[in-house]
């Protein structure tokens, strides 16, 4: 579909464009120009009782129980990618955040940093696709801000998500449960999102497009507890990638996870960028994967679950917990050797979540 | 104080200086870089149980009650002013929020975006005034994410901060609860914050320092609370000002709140730097400043309430609602005549907040 298609095919921008083509400082300046912006742009299309209550803040009524809150901002560069774009994004990097602490999403803030200038279709096409984003992972954007800031001082959009969840079950999810015999599975096959990201950005084109695996994971994770899964740790695999996310709980936990890379999953294309553009897939980012750490008698039933889930086929058995080297992720490679997988100290890629 | 006396008077940047004197894009990556900025800088700072479980959010337990959740993002220019910094005002603006919905703060979350570049001197400086008034409101901040965007994509720092309270009272702030014959009351003197900032920012020089109002004012509305007033809303005057926020209340409750301009507490400082701006106080953004709207009869102990907090001893009854012009805001000057007050178009003073 051409860009054009996709400007031309959804709703029509409730901010009239030919009076307001672009974003102006004054729509942050909290006059009238701000207040349209608000009601128009983002109250009618995130529409929900809450979000309604058009106040400081949003109330609701929280049962008496553990709740998780997280926050994240996003930064991506471009904002539009294939599989998804910064709006889309936003919702499923919160969202996924409160799945790994065994929480159910429930409502989200949205803030808004915007550049002068930016084209009010641009942010109409960003606030759609976050809205439908919400709708699919069963979450309300509640709560929000916008500020404006001065051409050359931000890049286009940047925006915070915060979230609330509510924990419905006693499991304590936490690296301090990682247990050694434990298994390391792995929701899906990784480094597409980061591939998917640098492709656009250099102008590389493989044989098939490389789509981002952005999606949000949080029915698969209640999918799993329902199920009564002994579930002792989660960890998206974001900023990273799985090996800076596993040797964080290796550190957090003093466990040794160790992994064996013939059973990570990494599709071929991938595999293939990866090896162009000097990338070890162990690194790139995702946005909708996930690592579980569960007891080993409920290896099975598990991943049985991940491989069901939308998005799940490739999901794996990768690793185990063992005691050899505590604090230490251990990898035996493909060629039979075993090494020390370390974390990277500068960064493979800028600006991709 | 000098700055460099700032600047050496408090605890030593965790990051060592001579290695790392500014931000890089690497501090963003999700490597070691990273991690050490978050633990060091970040998590030592803001030291709580909660922000120590080191997890993609933060798990508290709740009451089962009415939370509220407010979010905001501050991109004030400059980042420090006579009265504060982005810091201390990213803490007080979203505890203000919540406090606007009768709630009392609980959790912050603290989301940083810096511009590669950003002296890690200046980082440091941010960080512990957070820290502190995180402390003096009452507030833990528990949760967090820090990116860093290209040199020229951003201006700094740019830091969310989105919140979760407790409303421990059946009370119902909301415009909805305004009612004919309710009195108007304001917290202190109005148009400090921003004519401190636009001060700094023109260079102006005053006989006296204007220094901004930030400050939390969720111990005031909680004494208010407390005291069993019957609080019908409340509304922090922040961009747009007093004019601003009560357009908005008499848009939503389709009432006509009316003030007498010669009740209204504007520092006489204030008032001539707003006569050489060109500004009228009535739009002027505060940062530690709300509207209270009661019950006619208890004006005046909500009033003795407000006069007694810190900073509050200009506070003032201002005017009351009436039946006359339902939606609009009325104005009776200094001169006596009366007129419609209303909502500007653009914006008198851009990245306030």
């Amino acid at each position: 579909m051409a860009d054009k298609d996709i400007l031309t095919s959804g709703p029509v921008c409730p901010i009239p464009i030919e009076d307001y083509p672009q974003v102006l400082l004054a729509h942050g300046g909290g006059g009238k120009l701000m207040q349209q912006l608000i009601q128009k742009m983002f109250v009618s299309t995130f529409e929900n009782p809450l979000i309604n209550q058009a106040h400081d803040g949003a109330v609701f009524q929280a049962p008496a129980s553990r709740l998780a809150m997280s926050t994240d901002s996003y930064v991506i560069h471009p904002l539009f990618f294939p599989g998804g774009d910064i709006g889309s994004l936003a919702v499923h990097g919160t969202v996924n955040d409160l799945a790994m602490c065994g929480a159910r999403p429930l409502y989200l803030s949205a803030g808004f940093i915007l550049e002068e200038g930016l084209p009010m279709e641009t942010l109409w096409r960003v606030v759609q696709s976050m809205q439908a984003a919400a709708q699919n992972a069963g979450v309300a954007i509640i709560t929000g801000d916008t500020k404006v800031v001065d051409r050359g001082k931000g890049d286009g959009i940047f925006i915070n998500t915060s979230g609330v969840g509510v924990i419905e079950h006693d499991v304590v999810v936490n690296p301090s449960q990682v247990k050694e015999d434990d298994v390391i599975l792995v929701s899906g096959d990784i480094g597409r999102h980061g591939i998917a990201i640098m492709a656009v950005r250099e102008g590389l084109e493989f044989e098939t497009v490389i789509e981002s695996d952005s999606a949000p994971v949080s029915s698969t994770v209640q999918a799993l507890l329902n199920a009564g899964i002994e579930l002792h740790c989660l960890r998206d695999l974001t900023r990273g990638g799985l090996a800076s996310a596993l040797i964080e709980i290796a550190v957090t936990s003093g466990t040794n996870p160790h992994l064996e890379e013939r059973a990570i999953p990494v599709r071929e294309d991938v595999q293939g960028a990866c090896e162009i553009l000097g990338f070890d897939p162990l690194y790139v980012a995702n946005e909708g994967r996930f690592l579980a750490i569960v007891a080993k008698e409920h290896a099975r039933s598990a991943l049985e679950i991940l491989q069901s889930a939308p998005g799940g086929d490739q999901a794996a058995q990768i690793g185990e917990i063992r005691r050899k080297s505590p604090g230490r992720v251990t990898l035996t490679s493909k060629i039979g050797t075993t090494r020390v997988v370390d974390m990277f100290s500068g960064e493979q890629l800028p600006r991709i979540c």
